[in-house]
């Protein structure tokens, strides 16, 4: 670590580097690192043996409410998460699933009685559960799914039942092995009819480890990846649980049998609901946004010292990193892991503010928390994907060397491959980004046409994102300095690149409207379906608008110094990168002439020229911990 | 299969329908389908007795020499590695290991000495082998081995010896488990000093499959894919082999001790030798192409039937192949794979003139060599790519099933990355394709202005490919027909597609060659260097251009009717989404305006929308066997 590294890395931790640092120094390799090859059942084996040990040393408990014995904040078991997303995935995931998934729904679905009966257990592991959403017929419309849960007034009982093959609950984390309880979600339905989806408990194992009566469980077997979470099925057959066990918070029976809820709305309360899980997205956002920062750790320094091919004249081999196509492959994806770690570093604390201990709740943070949830859902997307190429990337940059398990890049790529489209498939998450925007949008509708629409919206969004800081105002300090002299200014004015990222948003936002404003009941299909490509890419430009910002501000809050001065480059290649690969797009409109076009590719080029000889600071100030990189091929040659 | 499926059918399999057809109908899925989950002992167990039931029947005898047991002919090979490639890809490596790489080897490198001892029980399968090229310190840089093989006048013998940690053979297949014998690659040494890098049979287990005194045979252990390829190191330890163990097609030491060869020059010779090896590209992406394939056929059967999310006022769900999005995701790709399909086929037509059992030989032949070398190259490269990516992205369109072992994407995908560096890395691939055009480019060089030379290369190459069909004849009146109406030619013109090919490959290559130009020997290695993503685009422009022209004279040969009809809108979608991508590039250079740039992606959509309820007669139309697709999600819901 040098100075300048370790400035950097305090600027990437942010508001939880403490944690991040306890973190560091505190969790041993063995504690979270996989061993390639060992079959299924040794996999979950050592994954549940982890996960206790894990618990017993405390870190079950972050994140849960004090008075249940809950340590730290919200905002903290996502940037736990982070940090053992540098450990083994599939550990990962089964800590997700038990702390995150199931015991978070307790939480936040549940109330008191569940709470006192339930949390202690969870957080020290003595309960292992799991999240049962997810059926044959339904990931992604959840709000379509099969499983009934019945009142049965004459016995004060609700009957969880499965009644079609494709009802059958599946992909569930813990299921297949440890289970004790499930969180179920099914259509509940009393008396007076159905109320929408709701979560249940539903014990699915009796102390022995076999299923329960009523309760078939299955195995998921093997899977393209994360071998040590045992993912199963459910299916229920007129299963019967106390009334109590209904997670009540925001719907209940009440003790005549008639449904309750302080919201009327079916569908507002089932988004509601949803609503209060949007950790999960977080932490997959952030736990990918870890993995892609360790394939280039290890990739970036088997670079800096792998040698092939001799320079004309030269006997010496040259070191692969110094040529361009190497540093093109790693370095904008280098310097895009540092934008999206600040982008998300800005989520967990937004997620901290709105579902902490100390949030407020009320009307605006129902507005704040609607923001959130699309940014979230943009973010996780933009991030999975991220992570997946990086990861590919990386492994094909290491040769055939990066093939072998033992340096690391193979599981992580395996593992980290369905995050795309766990936790919501990242297309439907984009879709979701979009609807969220257009929502605002139509709130605004009034007479105002579209491109005042646009940038009324663009404005609320961000200023609901940077309210809490000074940091809209310099970004519009920078932007107005760049206004109408776009051709002229630098290709790495600060303000210059913004202003392309905020051109290419809301012009795509505001098209896209003008489409779908066309939409009668008879086309509605129709025209939203023609418009998806379109619609997919308002969404992801916003998203990136949303990263650069935090970017952007985040260097620029920076004390002038060494460390300033190369993150402004890090983050310019970041920007010109960017631009770069949407370059079809500023050219058909008007937004680059071509001759410029052409200078952000040299400018990229120049970049990755420019970092080069700073490589291994940028990878050190990552912060990872060097016991988890025990790649052989990232350990420097002379070691 | 109906009759315009089976039509299309004919056109795709090509030269070699017969012996597909043949393959489809004799493998029983059993013999080349792996199973998820067997630990890498079991993996390496099942492929090693599935290798040597296929020998049995007769698979080992595809493309060796009729005079010693060999059969079909050399073109049949690849065309059989192909359609084994819709089985495990372990088997398919393992297979290319023991009869493509190593007998192959034994076969073109070797001579009468060498073919009567060995090559029967080669193709029996009684001789296991390797092909011991990639050393721990050189896998692309091959001229830079540092493994010694030192001829020993006193004894008539020649001493294999592995000087430093570096020289250990890595990677190797067949090494860590079966192989009796290797072929090694090596620096050969006389007294006279070094001839380079020649190849030699070096045994190395014992019948007992004990590694032979001086051998040190280690174990690379499990990899991110392939689980039942035992891939391994050898080391050696002054090894003595005779000196007939030399493979001595190219280079020999007689008698006296003396080093002879018919070629002097070093370096022509060695690339003389690879140039021999060239099928093992072939076939890498003729396999890489069969799993995109196959993919495909598995992601767009389940997306035909999957539905999810209700469209306004319907009750029931939309299928998720009508969502334009889905459509963008696999139907360009399908397209693309019937391109790569189709070039394929010319180039093992290719492979089989050059080097099949009535190959000529001679000056034109060494011409026509280098250019197949430069096309299989670069189509290695782009269909390995192609398959990866397309793997992938056919995981995410089937959601949490498309993650589940027994839907075989996970494997398939987990299998081919390796094929992106194996073979040769792409990136060097490509770069191999553009040194092979700048070379005739030099020759031609002179007094021409580079458009000129260019214009000349462009034709020498494209007529090489295709002088033995009237098909060159056919593109040229194409292309005449679309000159100068660029903007006013409607998108589904194939003229006016084939000239905005050939103007990328053209214009990319002019300009490249243009800057390197300019090379001295001080700044050679800059000005490369930097010019390297530029380079990289002039190769796989390149390449696009070939692939399209296949698939061009491919539909413009079939007889007019419904098949005929639907291939041309399939070419159309390859052609324009191919330009979609490269949509920056054409604005850049002047070759769209953004008006038609923007038409391009609607007319995409468009084909999109139009090939939908083809898709199952386009799936059916790649002949793969249905026994072979053993994905729940791809049975149709009936059945």
């Amino acid at each position: 670590m040098t100075a300048v590294s370790d400035e950097i890395r305090v600027v990437l931790d942010g508001a939880w580097g403490d944690l991040r640092q306890r973190v560091r120094h505190e969790l041993k390799p063995e504690q979270i690192l996989g061993e390639p090859g060992q079959s299924v059942a040794e996999q979950r084996a050592r994954v549940t043996r982890q996960l206790l040990a894990l618990a017993d040393a405390g870190y079950g408990r972050i994140g849960f409410p004090a008075q249940y014995g809950g340590e730290l904040d919200y905002g903290a078991s996502c940037v736990a998460f982070e940090m053992q997303a540098y450990g083994d995935l599939s550990l990962l995931v089964k800590l997700g699933v038990q702390f995150g998934l199931f015991g978070g729904a307790v939480t936040r679905l549940g109330t008191e009685r569940h709470h006192s009966a339930y949390l202690a257990d969870i957080m020290s592991g003595k309960l292992l559960g799991s999240f049962g959403m997810t059926e044959v017929g339904h990931g992604s419309n959840v709000q379509r799914l099969e499983t009934t849960a019945t009142y049965d007034p004459a016995t004060s009982e609700i009957v969880i039942h499965t009644p079609t093959a494709s009802a059958v609950k599946t992909y569930i984390g813990n299921a297949a092995q440890d289970a004790q309880m499930a969180v179920v979600f099914a259509q509940l339905i009393t008396n007076e009819g159905g109320h929408g989806v709701h979560a249940l408990l539903v014990p699915v194992r009796d102390e022995a480890g076999n299923a329960l009566p009523g309760v078939t469980i299955g195995d998921n077997g093997v899977k393209a990846g994360l071998p040590g979470v045992d993912n199963g099925t459910f299916a229920f057959d007129q299963v019967r649980v106390p009334k109590a066990n209904l997670l009540n918070a925001f719907g209940d029976i009440d003790d005549s049998g008639t449904y309750v809820s302080d919201i009327d709305n079916e569908n507002r309360r089932f988004f509601t609901m949803l609503g209060t899980l949007v950790r999960g997205r977080v932490c997959v956002g952030g736990g990918s946004g870890s993995s892609a920062k360790k394939a280039l750790a290890i990739a970036i320094r088997y670079g800096d010292h792998r040698r092939q091919f001799e320079a004309p004249g030269d006997e010496q081999e040259v070191v692969v990193l110094d040529y361009l196509a190497h540093q093109r492959k790693l370095l904008p994806r280098l310097a895009k892991s540092y934008a999206l770690s600040l982008a998300q570093n800005i989520v967990t604390e937004r997620l901290e503010e709105l579902h902490g201990a100390g949030a407020a709740g009320g009307e605006k943070d129902q507005e704040a928390q609607r923001e959130l949830e699309t940014r979230v859902a943009g973010l996780k997307a933009v991030t999975t994907w991220h992570a997946l190429e990086t990861i590919q990337v990386c492994r094909e940059a290491c040769g055939g060397a990066g093939y072998m398990a033992e340096n690391q890049l193979g599981q992580m790529r395996a593992d980290v491959d369905v995050f795309t489209t766990f936790e919501g498939d990242n297309t439907v998450l984009l879709q979701l980004v979009a609807k969220g925007l257009l929502t605002e949008y139509k709130e605004l509708w009034g007479d105002l046409d579209p491109a005042a629409m646009v940038g009324m919206v663009s404005k609320q969004i961000a200023e609901g994102a940077v309210e809490r800081t000074t940091g809209r105002a310099r970004l519009q300090k920078m932007l107005d300095l760049a206004k109408g002299r776009d051709d002229d200014s630098a290709l790495d004015d600060r303000g210059w690149q913004l202003s392309m990222f905020e051109q290419r948003a809301d012009h795509t936002l505001e098209t896209v409207a003008k489409r779908l404003r066309k939409a009668t009941k008879d086309n509605a299909f129709q025209l939203f379906n023609g418009a998806q490509d379109h619609v997919l890419l308002a969404a992801r430009t916003h998203i990136d608008r949303i990263v650069m910002e935090a970017f952007a501000e985040a260097v620029d809050a920076m004390e002038d110094g060494p460390a300033k001065a190369l993150m402004d480059r890090v983050c310019s290649l970041y920007a010109l990168a960017s631009i770069e690969e949407d370059k079809a797009w500023f050219l058909e409109h008007g937004r680059l002439t071509t001759t410029r076009s052409r200078a952000v590719t040299a400018q990229v080029n120049q970049l990755c020229a420019d970092l080069r000889p700073h490589v291994l600071t940028l990878v050190d100030a990552l912060g990872i911990p060097d016991g988890l990189i025990t790649a052989p091929i990232a350990a420097s040659p002379g070691a």
